[in-house]
Formats: structure tokens, sequence, C-alpha cells
């Protein structure tokens, strides 16, 4: 199954937004948290930088996602922004863009996490290879991203026309 | 050194403002936190949460106190409300009060506390028996709340008139 | 109830043999273990470590107890001095004198011990204060080694003549 | 390099001993220890022991190797047994052969490990991968096992002859 997009009103550690796609060709690890959230403080968030540093010399990109559900007024971008400095988080993290109705953030809905922390991983060819909700064992979550980063992207033969551009002399439709 | 007052603006986990010169008589245990300080949420608030537990049965009095003194826009008491809720924190927690003038709150200045997590222990005499920055060993910790605990309140001779009451029959004015 | 008397027959780490009745009128905390108790070399020894530490300016005194009640040929005198070396126990360590009849060790069984690890701890008056199967919370275990250390051996009156020992002007007949 | 053959004196937890030149094809990742070493009983051991789980359903084969370089009177055979029963070890375990000269064991000597806990890595074509002493990161070890295990044993041609094996109408003498 393809990663949808990722909907981000506000990113932090980077200086511009990161888009799935543009990532299309490297693993990436997105974790979702609440700064309030006990287990992410305690467990997930730790995790997600023992990710960091073990992988720190390949392609793989790690990304935090600020998945609000619930206390909104309590985790503002303001509160986020401290959380961030005073973790010493350095990888991307975005806010999840809020949901139009409901408390369900955007991105959280259109990936079907059941709470936070969750995990998210995504191969080279932009499919979801594994998500999870809560925190697995270390040995574990080294592997799989280990055998992500292992598979080749390997595609003999033409790449098929991405939505809306044109190859091959004739020009596809925007999907 | 007597235990100078607790100068706080709002209180959660109790339905009465919480009072030292009301609790004379009593051990009390305060830690200091802020809610994003991550060693306050990963080991001085634990710490709280078993001595209450292992002192339950005692007269032991636990208190929190908010002591922010950097990002007071980020640690809020709505923000501090939720982190109260999703912690499960059930002892008594103050804010402590904004300082007139530069970052430091009220009782943190009072008790020249440097920084958060730190812990005061008070004794039934209302002195002030330790004050710890950073989170000291559990054995350490739970012996000398005992210890304190066994000292009796030896006080051979007249109390003091508490302001306002009457004794010996003269009546004295509220302080 | 009083503690019964230890039955070792070695001693690790001190020159001459303990006895409880020259321990009276201090605190002892007993721990015992087998060296291949996982729950004692995860758990119960390094308890008993942070233990010494923080009453090593008091007059408790910790004793390992090495109650060998299963495998006995695999946890030989030899196999505990290594042990001892290896884990750096510097506190007095003796072993448990071996049962008459039974796998279960002398002081072991006079003590009614479940298993390893277990302790207990002894009064300034030689009465058994606590024993406890397994490792107890550090915050439970420092306030009540505490509370032990508090109480003073108040004696008011004559005490008794010990066996064999002659008092105000009478023998007494050993026990 | 290719991995040196085990000289194990005794194995337990597996009915016929194992050779790594059997195992050839598969990834192994071999965990070595003294059953009085503090780190290895702390660290190394329950690492050996995830890694077990969660690589049950691939190839790769787990040896535990019992590398006693001191207090080899203290550390014998029926002493771990016993250490293998009480802390439930299931998966293959050899005893280092002893050295000829000197305290060190025949195979930790092949291989040169400075001490215990070492690991040692082994890919499908019987070539180290890594060695480590002292315990690394899970996340680390996990990625790395994973990768040897996807790396495949690409092999296009005739595979040289094994010693003493009669291959393409000649025969080679042993080794």
């Amino acid at each position: 199954m393809p990663a949808p997009d990722l909907a981000v009103s506000q990113w932090f550690n980077t200086a511009r937004h990161l888009d799935l796609a543009a990532l299309r060709g490297r693993v990436v690890f997105i974790h979702t948290f609440q700064l309030l959230c006990p287990g992410c403080v305690l467990r997930g968030i730790p995790q997600a930088q023992r990710i960091e540093r073990v992988f720190a010399r390949t392609d793989l990109q790690v990304i935090g996602l600020h998945t609000v559900f619930e206390h909104h007024a309590a985790m503002t971008p303001v509160t986020l922004k401290a959380f961030i400095h005073e973790y010493n988080l350095t990888a991307p993290i975005g806010v999840d863009q809020p949901g139009d109705d409901g408390p369900v953030p955007v991105t959280m809905g259109r990936y079907g996490l059941q709470g936070t922390p969750s995990s998210v991983l995504i191969g080279r060819d932009g499919d979801i290879l594994h998500r999870a909700f809560g925190v697995e064992d270390d040995i574990l979550v080294g592997a799989r991203i280990a055998q992500a980063l292992a598979a080749p992207v390997a595609r003999i033969g033409t790449a098929p026309a991405p939505p809306g551009d044109c190859a091959g002399g004739v020009c596809a439709l925007p999907g």
C-alpha cells in the first residue's frame, strides 16, 4: 500500500517542508507522538533517537510527527517548540494538520493510526512496510529497518508515468 | 531554618490551598518540576509517586510544585492540567507564583532552588531538613523521610499562641 | 521474635566469625542468595550494595548469606569465592551450613526462609523486625532500615545475665 | 576472513556437536561468556536471548560459547550446567576447549577475542562479518544481523571442492 502524503501545518528542525514523494527511493521511519503522552516521552522518542544514531550514515530519513488528538489547547506549537528544545530533538518534526471534523489530525487519519506512540516504516518504493502502535523491541526495529535499507529498488523496465506528467510521448491525465 | 511559605497561584488535585503553617507537625516532601523538564518526567516525578505509595499510611504530605523558570508560554496551567491528567498524578500540585522581576517564580526563589527537579524535606517542626537539586538514590530518600517521620515533636513548655487566637487569658491580634 | 543464631561454615570478607549475639545493639540487614539465582544477581545483591553505600556512616551491619538449597555441587565455596571477586562484593558473606537432612541449609531453615533472594532485618534488641522473600522497593527498604536505626534500645532496669556469665555477684549456669 | 573452527569440549542444549562447516550458508551469531562475568549475566546473555526471539523464524543460528580464561576451578561444566538451567538458556552452548598453554581457551584464542562478553557474527559464506568486545546497542545488533541475513550467497561458478572430497572426477587430499 502506497504511503499517503503527509499533511503538515508546521515543520521544526528543517528549513523546508518534507514530502514523501521527494523522498521516494529512500527508506523513511516516521514516529508519531504527543508531547504529553508518557509512552512517547519515556520510550518512543528515545527509541527514535537511537535509530537516528545507528543509521546516521545510511540514507534512512527519520521524521517525527506530532499527532495531537486530545488536549489540543495544551499541546500547541508553542509548547511543542519548547519541548523539542528541552528534549534536544534534532530530526525533522512536523505538526500533523488538525482534522476538519473531529479531534484526529489529518495524517493520523490517513494512516489509520490507533494512537501514540506509533511508527510507520516506508520502503524505497514508497509503500508502507510496517505500522505499529506502541514501541516495539529495539532488535526487531533495527532488523526491520536494515532489511528495508537492503532491499534494492529493482525496477527493470520503464517507470510508470507519474500522474499529469508526460513520458514516452504521451501525457497522462492527473490521477 | 524554617521553611518559607509557599506562594502558589493555582492548585490542582486539592479542593483547598495548602499552607505549610497548617501542616506544622507533619513531615512534608515537596518535589519541584517543570512539565517540559526531561529529568523531572523521567526520574523526579516517578520517584515522588513511589514515595507516595510507600508512605501512604503515614502522615507524610507530598506536594508537587510547578516551578516554571523558562519557556513560560509553553508551560501554562492549561498544559499543566493535561500533563497531570496524562501522567496520572494524584498528589496536590501547586503552580509556583510567577516572579515580579525575572523568570524565577516566587517560591523557587524563597527556597533558593537551583533548577528542576529539586526536592525539599520539611520536618515536623517546620524546619527544612534537606534540599536537593536532582534526583537522589531511592534508598537514601526513603531513609531520610523515615528518619524525619520518626523524630518526635518534642516541645516541652507552652506553645506560642497562634495569631488571632486566645491563650493563657490573653488574646493576640491576628499577625 | 529473637533472631536465631547464624550457622555458618565459612566466612568471606571478614577476619573473624560474625555472631548475632555480639552484634546486639546494632541493626543487622541479612540478604540471602545463591550465586546461580538470577533474581539475586540482577536485583538482590545490587540492592544490598546500595544499602551498604547509603548507610555506610551508620552502625548498620550488612551480612550476605549464601543459602544453597539446590545444585549444591555447582555452588561450592570455590565458585563462591570467585563470584565474590568478580562481583566486587565487600561486605561479610557467610556460607550457610549444609543441613543434616535435606537440601535446605541450617540458617535458612531456622529463619523459615522460602527461597532466594530473601532478606531479614534485625533490630537493636536482636528481634527480627522484617523478613521478605524477593526484592522489595528501594524506598521501602531504606525507610524500614532508617526506622530500625532510629529506634532506641531503651532498657531501663537490669539486663538479664547472659547464660554462663556472672553478674551481680551470682553466676548463672549456661542455658 | 574465514571464521576458524570451534574447539568445543562439551555441548549443552544440543544432541550433536555444532560445526561451522556444516552451518555454511547460514548466518551464525556467537556470544561468548563466563558464568561469573557480571557484564555477561546482566547484559550479554539477555541480549542473546532477545536475538533468539526476534530471529526465531529466520535461519540464524545463535551459539553460546563458555570461554573461561580465569577462575577455571570455579566455572566447571558442573556449574555451567546448573547456570544454564537456572537462567533458562535454551540455545546450544559449547564449552570452549581449555588451552594447551596458558589460561585462554582454544576458540577464544583463534578468534582473538579480548574478553567476555564478546560476540562474533559470521556470514552465509563463512566469513567473519563483525567481532565485538562488550555489548553493543540492540538496534545496531539487530540491523547488522538482518543485513547479514539479507545478503545472498551469490556464488556463480563452481564451488571449490571441500578438502578430502571428490568433485569433478578428481579427489582432493584432506587439507
